[in-house]
């Protein structure tokens, strides 16, 4: 779509010279998702991979649970000022049988977590929904493999490298493969996409697999890791107390602090091999 | 309320080596503000300055322009397991003649930009709303004051020194003074705390201030920056295009990857002086 960097000029100052000169910035635009034409959930997000964000956000809010659960995903309204579709309005059509979101105060709770937002209301919900418990997967991990992943990461990252300005998320598999890597402005909407992507890949239960973040491991990010039954969550930097209450109790191996061969293991620490 | 923090056993691994040990991890919880009873918004956030969130989340969001405008915050409803209150529902009742926030469509449109969220419909909306434009603002700042801010907002940050898992918030004057900080695990709380506090402070709209904060610029931070009456904006990382068109559009002095004398200028750089 041509959208994810823009141009713009900017002044750049260094110590006490400075001068005018183009900057790439990361694009950041409202995606509304909408299910059988109802308004759902707006998030910030980069613009790329929509099906697969909207796909992962339904999953791993409990409305699919496979790409057979969606019969259409189109953009439709949403013209700018020149009467442009602004592709930033993607309506879900759910295929016969699978019952809509909620909506009223569920709905609130629904819109709002895509942003890393719940009451305790839907927290309890969130855990009875997990159908595919990461507690059943036997998969390890070698320290050594995980101790790859965030460079590769890092290298995997097109956009960041331009802008400075994107999430990464990416899922590997237990032997440091890469098999899918999104960028986006919402670190929330990164794993989205890369669970989209599972879901069209008929890879849910995403068993065996390793889910990289670049910045910190939420309780959010443990949720939609749980929803999709990824076993390991690793994050560069810190996770929260509520994303190791629900990696504890979801059965999610919760790696924070991953930087080379140092990390911090927190939860079901079986899973990491060492030696 | 001594919920910032928590204290968990972590296996520590560093190379070859790894000990059990305990860590400190910073306290994820959700805070549901109401407003006359009715369910606004529910955001993941730090426990502590919740009233100062709600403030600044209803300034921030055009609800309220001034701290007469609430007449009473108060915790209510929401026990935990032990029946114990959690505090985290806070009931915010406005003064007689303020207007309660719109429901339906708008609503969720409300709601969910705590998190960076919204269409073009509340894009539109939030541009009509700014009574406090930055582009009267006749503030300036040496680039030699800019260049300090990022060190002291590090120093300043005390939770993120034993966790490295919050986002912070500043607000200092034109002269490198700081006015108050605060750390969140979302960095639009951090925002709406400080901005809680200048309502408070009855420093709406907060004129001759810059708004410094830990992470990237987006366009929500851009926003509440606006709102607020801030005239510059200071990031550590990259801004994001709509955060750029923001302050472009509202008069806000957008300024990036402040890290020490080096920076990137990317709106109405006259308040920026040099030499």
């Amino acid at each position: 779509m041509g959208r994810i960097t823009t141009r713009r000029s900017i002044v750049r100052v260094r110590g006490p010279n400075s001068t005018t000169r183009p900057d790439t910035l990361v694009v950041e635009e409202p995606l509304e998702i909408r299910v059988g034409g109802s308004p759902l959930a707006v998030t910030m997000r980069t613009p790329g991979h929509d099906v697969e964000l909207a796909h992962g956000f339904l999953l791993t809010e409990g409305v699919i649970s496979s790409v057979d659960d969606v019969a259409s995903a189109r953009y439709c309204d949403g013209v700018d000022d020149n009467g442009l579709n602004t592709y930033n309005v993607l309506d879900i059509t759910l295929t016969v049988g699978i019952p809509p979101p909620q909506s009223g105060v569920e709905r609130n709770f629904y819109t709002t977590s895509s942003c890393g937002v719940c009451g305790k209301a839907s927290l309890d919900a969130v855990r009875l929904a997990t159908v595919h418990s990461p507690a059943e997967d036997t998969t390890t991990v070698h320290v050594d493999v995980l101790a790859t992943l965030p460079d590769r990461l890092r290298q995997s990252q097109k956009v960041f490298h331009s802008t400075g300005g994107l999430h990464a998320a990416a899922l590997f598999d237990q032997y440091g493969q890469l098999l899918v890597l999104r960028e986006d402005i919402g670190r929330h909407n990164a794993v989205d996409k890369v669970v989209g992507w599972a879901i069209a890949q008929h890879r849910i239960p995403c068993r065996g697999s390793i889910l990289m973040v670049s910045g910190r491991a939420s309780f959010e990010l443990a949720q939609k890791a749980a929803m999709a039954g990824i076993p390991i969550l690793a994050a560069v930097s810190a996770p929260s107390s509520l994303a190791v209450d629900l990696a504890d109790e979801t059965g999610l191996t919760l790696v924070g602090f991953l930087r080379g061969q140092n990390m911090n293991l927190y939860t079901h620490t079986h899973r990491v091999m060492q030696g």
